[in-house]
């Protein structure tokens, strides 16, 4: 018995037309075993039986298992955006939200794989820096505005204040015993306050 | 063919010297292993593979693999311990260093790893909590001693202080590109003083 190749199985789904559900249902399930597994868990089999598909779905869709992560992660890993809210406090809590919705809510787990496994797995680094980099840009643009503001010194560095900021949620999620996980969730709105507060602190020119 | 049981094996070694040489090497290998393909790709196989040992030396010493991963995280993950350095700004390089030391040295990805999949390991959550427990014990002497040298306001977060600190080197460490690995290395005592500059300014009274 011999498999078509994916060169063949590429083919064979030219002009069909792809059902959007179907895709979004196999990404999903895509991030959701990374997340579980991680990039040693992850194969084909493992992401149809978790969406419910056959293995032939995902083969006409995705050449590699690489692609079908890297699509996964793209679809719901968001990079985090600028907001010019006005003040300093509100850019930085609002930069501190889109953090906790990334690495507190429902794609958690891929997105903390995703820093972690990014040298072993083909693409995932650029995609890694592709959201670093907009943390980076969105953290820029705020201490710019700071600055001009006045509320901020000149020589603020963007980098730490991101570290400690994207750090400091990390840090705060990671560090949660399991079964306070409920009470944690409750209180990330507080938590975010207080580490914007905090960090306020040391930006005081 | 039928192996003998776990019970057998334990039995077997009895009174037999244990090398101890050869307990290092696989306690070793359990956590690169871990480290490299997490718990979805840890088998005693595979840390048998990387030791140089065969199985039976394993199975001889560790009746489970849950055990085995437990036993060389212990050995070679070392909690935080609070140093009196006699001023805050040394206490907390002290404890950066530790930490950077945790995250940054041959262990880092077993012991990012360690928190990512504490709940998926029967006995690993209790093990992090551990951990966690060290840090916070440190982070707690700390603070005490700042707020009774008038360093610190007497209403001082231990946690807060705690999660902008080891999440900043957790975040300046994921976030580096692969290709910027050794210059990261070689600047991490820079990063570190700068890292618990910015954040004495936010404890400022």
């Amino acid at each position: 018995m011999s498999a078509p190749s994916h060169h063949d199985r590429a083919h064979a789904s030219t002009g069909r037309p792809r059902d959007p559900e179907v895709d979004r249902r196999i990404a999903l399930a895509a991030v959701a075993v990374f997340g579980e597994a991680g990039w040693a868990g992850f194969s084909v089999e493992s992401v149809a039986r978790q969406a419910g598909v056959g293995k032939a779905s995902i083969y006409l869709r995705w050449e590699t298992k690489e692609r079908l992560l890297l699509d996964g992660l793209a679809a719901h890993v968001a990079p985090v955006v600028d907001a010019d809210t006005g003040s300093l406090r509100g850019d930085l809590t609002a930069l501190a939200r889109q953090l906790v919705e990334l690495y507190a809510g429902p794609s958690r787990q891929a997105a903390l794989r995703m820093m972690l496994e990014a040298p072993m797995i083909p693409g995932l680094a650029e995609r890694c820096d592709e959201l670093r980099q907009a943390q980076v840009k969105a953290a820029r643009a705020m201490v710019r505005r700071g600055i001009r503001r006045g509320d901020l010194p000149d020589d603020s560095s963007v980098t730490l204040l991101l570290d400690t900021l994207c750090g400091g949620v990390i840090a705060h999620i990671l560090s949660t015993p399991q079964h306070l996980e409920d009470a944690v969730q409750a209180g990330l709105d507080e938590f975010t306050e207080n580490l914007v507060g905090f960090l306020l602190g040391s930006t005081r020119p």
